[in-house]
């Protein structure tokens, strides 16, 4: 029988709060929407650390620095440090370095902005593109000459990683494209080497990314041009695909067992955290209702009006939210 | 039985000669490699005019007006005029007046260069996006607003046209989005209002484009990050799409039964003609051997050393490149 244990009594709560050392938080739905706080999302976080819990905030974003990340949270008053949050970049970074043992004398080609300079920084990744100025500005009309001046596409690149780009370009482009298909791109790339393999990843697939309360092109939709042209598929990091998950868990040493993902996406939140080994709490302050879960088969282990429900542990009576029932179940599928 | 006639022998030329009236040329591979002229092109595209016979020239390229691409004509010394060549961007533009009707008072926002623009000013239609300058510059990294501005969204706008674009960038992408996925965007687009239906065209899906003897990304790769966003299919209008043939025949009369294509390409030349029901030649002076035909079971009606062969006809002799036979069949698969 598929069901999600539907929490709402301070008794589950403090059930929950006993049960998992570790949550993870999916941001945007479940602590902000948009550029807005959801009510009481900072008292729960604020909860958890007094509990003692490891808080971890699992982005998407893969624009922003983990510095420039901090600064939403700081604005909107929630707490929180750096090293807490786990951006698409930050990852993908990690990647590179501990998965791929990509070699320190080796360029990663950025298709990307500063928050993925600033992560390969500081695992000490050298890139090139992203914001360099040369990579900047838009070629002559119907001239390529640029493109095959001497050092344009520079052999030592041993990886190209897109991201969300909003100075995507078609010289970018068309660097990227060279790295990809160079002669020997599909072999390994090799420590103190020149051309031969080229790695390709890709931060995130979102095809729209949320801005202003609207939809936009997102990264996913970004990445595809090069995709198309070069014909490779490339590793993408983010949710909900594995290597997000595999380098949270590497990164922080955390314990499955006690761990616990807390999203309002079924699919980037809840399949992402079950084909992790992760057990789920779905918030209904997002993108998902009931009724969802029912129509796509897709069950956390555990439903939550919104995170803020968590604070009635300590004042001690039942969320307003709750249905007063100690556990409900939602009829199974 | 699938198989092709080869063309050897002048009696062979002179045959096919008095069979069709009208030539329809592809030009890369047929009549140029690049920026080369193939040997003898331009005397057997003489040869057709001092025959009485309509030669027509048909190229995907969409980043250059015709009055643009007339100028590689002359200067490879090939008689040509801009009558006589139909670009991919010269289909689109009469594909939106003439099959889709466009409303005089509606604008298209141009992802593409200055072909497509001169194309749409040719046949009276308004249009945005393209090459005017707030739409080429980047926006500020982080910052939506200049798409949120007053005007941004042209609500006249009624048809997004793709096509290559050596100036792509996200605002313009943002733009067509918006364009594409309003409320209504899939209906009628009708004279005399604003917003509700728009129109996706694409010139031309080649996901690679030479130039200077190497690859680079097409427009049809170009056009990806709009489809994966939107989720919408544009119609095609190049080869091997149908549109670009049903406009040749609709714009220039021609006789199917008296008229064959000249190309290259199995895919984007030969199978193009045969779903359009005309005959067709390859010519093996491009990208396609004898063996690709029996290998992809892709039989062109005839096969030809190159178009210069036809020249032998008023030489009196056979072509040094024919191998005798009147007409040698190739094995049938």
């Amino acid at each position: 029988m598929a069901s999600s244990r539907k929490l709402s009594s301070s008794d589950d709560y403090a059930e929950i709060l006993n049960r998992y050392d570790t949550w993870l938080f999916d941001c945007d739905g479940v602590i902000w929407s948009g550029d807005d706080k959801i009510a009481g999302a900072g008292e729960a976080v604020d909860l958890l650390r007094r509990q003692g819990k490891r808080v971890l905030f699992v982005t998407n974003n893969a624009s922003r620095s983990r510095k420039m990340l901090k600064k939403k949270f700081d604005r909107l008053g929630i707490s929180a440090s750096e090293d807490e949050i786990v951006s698409s970049a930050f990852a993908a970074a990690g990647y590179l370095k501990d998965v791929l043992k990509f070699p320190a004398d080796r360029k990663v080609y950025v298709m990307g902005m500063e928050g993925i300079e600033a992560e390969l920084d500081a695992v000490g990744i050298l890139h090139c593109g992203g914001t360099s100025p040369e990579d900047n500005q838009f070629l002559p009309a119907n001239d390529y000459s640029p493109l095959q001046s001497e050092g344009a596409i520079d052999p030592s690149v041993g990886a190209v990683l897109c991201g969300f780009d909003m100075h995507m370009n078609y010289a970018k482009l068309c660097k990227a494209f060279k790295h990809l298909t160079r002669e020997g791109a599909q072999g390994p790339v090799l420590a103190g080497e020149q051309g031969g393999g080229c790695h390709f990843l890709l931060t995130n697939d979102d095809k729209v990314v949320p801005a202003l309360g609207e939809p936009w092109p997102g990264s996913g939709s970004l990445a595809t041009p090069l995709i198309a042209a070069t014909k490779r598929e490339p590793i993408i990091v983010g949710k909900p695909h594995a290597p997000m998950l595999d380098m949270v868990k590497s990164l922080y040493q955390i314990d499955e067992k006690r761990s616990i993902f807390v999203g309002d996406n079924l699919h980037t939140d809840i399949l992402f955290a079950k084909d992790g080994n992760i057990d789920s709490l779905l918030v209904l302050t997002g993108v998902t209702t009931e009724r969802d879960c029912q129509e796509e088969g897709i069950w956390p282990s555990y439903i939550i009006q919104g995170i803020s429900a968590l604070t009635s542990v300590e004042r001690g009576h039942e969320a307003a939210s709750g249905s007063g029932d100690q556990a409900a179940r939602l009829a199974s599928l």
